[in-house]
């Protein structure tokens, strides 16, 4: 019998919670703070936007949280993903490391974004919500919001970033193909959006406060996050709690490296949240281990600071890795990084010291994820392709010197509607990754407001 | 416990064969004809083209072909393809029928087509051969084919049909990124491309002349078919010996219906003669059905005769539906569907009556492709969408009649690199429907030579 490459969980083996880590951590996370008030935020402040089962999520001291039976049954669609030992590439690398990938991209919509995207539509349906907004950057979470939202029979209108809504028209067409409608970023339809000119390229910031304006200003409206906050977080952990389970069933005794890319920061909690709970319960001792990309270095350059979620501070300020809320990253072309902060929860426990942050060049993420494609046949996404770029490096270290690490790579999504960001790295011809200087990184963060916390 | 809608199988309930439909059926199929002596081809005709294992499996009445080892292992990175129960696409349609949909987009190239993609690259290698030619049409078959030979460390030339060519770059990216070359066909590269004026259209008839002249003409390339010939239906019978299986696992007695698209038929074949043959063997008694688009209605509309399977005249005569092999079918965007003939082993269970064949226009089919998709979140490619709709006819007959049957239905890949199809759908705009009139099938039909047999 051919020696098993794909693991999976049976039904019985499948997680029927969420793991929240903040029920793990010796110290707690800062709160996030009134924008106006620069209070702690209490739940009412948060009602105008998200329904009470997602506000009582976001601040929750529960270890785990039960996922609702309708979104079991969703999950089941599509659920487990795999979690495949990439045997080929190994090959490829002429390496004894044993290099297993969680891969999201078979789930609707191509990401792990839809993980989260049906329970927030879910929550907001049963409190007789039918209409979402929402920002997307690279797209992927705009397309799964709205299958969730076309689940539910919801009306979700999507601000897409403006330089992924002209570059990438296929993107606008998937997030059609499932309802959803979609409005280029900044647009005049909003105050936020109008206080740029026509053309700008847009940014995730600009986006989500165009998202926020209208949902506030629309009683039968809520807004949806894709990112950053503990909620979203937690539902991504999904991810991780089958990784380490199909980890177990491959007979391993755990992960020595766990590697993900990191945007907001929802798909790196995701994976890696389960891992750290068994370094901090268990006294494993896995290192865990977040990529971002060097045009948008959050995590390895930013400032660890309160400061504003979106452009125009209509969201609650937060905690995080910054590099200033009205930071305009080169367009690069794993738009799904290019966000100015980091959630709260990741840039806690990256500051803390239990996560190690390294940024790389998308040249070298794209010729990770050809060799990746070569080999095991997947194509991955531009942000994805920068956890398997770190693996590698992880990997030629290790045949170096000599050693044999279990290594987790989480493959958030498939790359099929970024093609031409490939063509252009085929050709030699591409654009967008300058390194960040020095002056514009401190032009930047000066737009940090200054916060006691 | 939720109740299970994906179902899997487990290492040892994998298929370790290939099924041929040959050993089970009353009557043979008629035997390939050289095309310059009408008489049957024997091996030594084809060993310009094949490896020595693939004309084996081509006239084989062995019941069963054991995949290789090392085939397999690759089988194991992405296999068993997923059996979905279509809750929410049920739930939408109001039905009690039970609808399974076995999907085959999340394979390494999207498609189905690597199923057999991997072994014949395997099989050329083994045998010293280190360069394929092919021809592809939607381009799901390049993609297989260049990922398999990128396994094998072989080089992939592929023409490409000149509409496909020119109206999807991204398929061209994907090719490329898999490592294989691209060429137009028909292009001025070969006596079999000089033979049209530069800009045509191209045909999959066309390509297949222009790729086996390259390889018959280099002593150190061979040739590789992603459809049509009986090896590569035998590979591609992994689907439906699994979908078999996982339907029990579901709970099934069996099927009612099975329904798949077919252009070369071998996505078709693969499905539907694992349940054919439990029909002829064991006494059952499930509906199979073959959708074909109405542009190109080589079933319903073509006549079942002896014509040339390429447009040149270069590989043997087959005994098959055909429109003639000189037919160039309108640009719809099902291009997988747009082949002037239909694999012989299909045409043969087509004639006999073991197969109904039907026909639909396209918007019918785009139209059930976007309805599955804001339900089960799956955007399905063109060609598996004229299964879907075949499969809302049954759903929508059923609810009518008080029936409840067990439906399944063949996704043969996804959608992804077809979204500007969809576009032109949901915009009203969708060109190339028209059906074939009587007299350009009459025109068409007269260019099958007369021969007996």
């Amino acid at each position: 019998m051919t020696e098993q490459v794909t693991f999976h969980l049976e039904p019985d083996e499948r997680p029927t919670h969420w793991y929240n880590i903040v029920a793990d951590l010796p110290t707690p996370p800062a709160p996030p703070l009134h924008p106006g008030t620069h209070q702690p935020v209490g739940p009412d402040d948060l009602t105008a936007l998200f329904p009470p089962e997602l506000i009582e999520q976001e601040v929750t001291g529960e270890r785990y949280v039960e996922i609702p039976e309708a979104v079991q049954e969703v999950y089941a669609q599509y659920r487990p993903a795999p979690l495949i030992r990439a045997r080929k590439w190994e090959e490829k690398l002429g390496t004894k490391a044993r290099i297993y990938v969680k891969y999201e991209g078979g789930s609707p919509a191509g990401s792990h974004k839809v993980n989260t995207a049906v329970p927030q539509a879910y929550y907001n349906k049963i409190n007789g919500i039918n209409r979402l907004t929402t920002e997307t950057g690279a797209g992927q979470w705009g397309t799964a919001l709205s299958y969730a939202c076309s689940l539910y029979d919801m009306t979700c209108e999507v601000w897409q970033v403006g330089h992924s809504f002209d570059t990438k028209p296929q993107r606008r067409t998937l997030i059609e193909v499932f309802g959803g409608k979609v409005y280029r970023s900044p647009s005049q339809d909003t105050e936020s959006g109008r206080a740029f000119e026509e053309g700008h390229p847009g940014s995730l910031g600009i986006a989500i406060s165009e998202a926020v304006e209208v949902a506030a200003a629309a009683p039968d409206a809520k807004y949806a996050l894709g990112s950053v906050l503990n909620h979203v977080l937690l539902h991504q952990t999904i991810i991780g709690q089958e990784a380490v389970k199909q980890l177990e069933k491959a007979g391993e005794t755990g992960a020595d490296i766990v590697i993900g890319c990191a945007g907001g920061g929802s798909n790196l909690a995701g994976l890696i949240f389960p891992f750290l709970r068994e370094n901090l319960v268990e006294g494993k001792k896995a290192r865990l281990v977040a990529v971002e990309p060097a045009s948008c270095p959050t995590m390895t350059r930013g400032t660890f600071a309160y400061d504003f979620g979106d452009t125009a501070g209509l969201v609650p300020l937060m905690k995080m890795y910054t590099l200033g809320h009205d930071f305009v990253p080169s367009p690069i072309h794993a738009g799904g990084l290019r966000y100015h902060g980091m959630a709260p929860l990741v840039s806690h426990v990256v500051h803390e010291g239990y996560v190690e942050p390294v940024a790389l060049a998308q040249d070298e993420c794209f010729a990770a994820a050809v060799e990746f494609a070569r080999t095991q046949g997947i194509v991955a996404a531009p942000e994805s392709s920068h956890a398997l770029a770190q693996a590698k490096r992880e990997v030629l270290k290790a045949n170096e010197e000599g050693t044999e690490p279990v290594i987790v790579i989480g493959l958030s999504g498939y790359g099929l509607l970024e093609l031409g960001a490939f063509d252009s790295y085929l050709k030699g011809n591409l654009s967008g990754d300058s390194q960040l200087s020095d002056e514009e990184l401190a032009t930047s963060l000066s737009t940090v407001p200054v916060i006691e916390g």
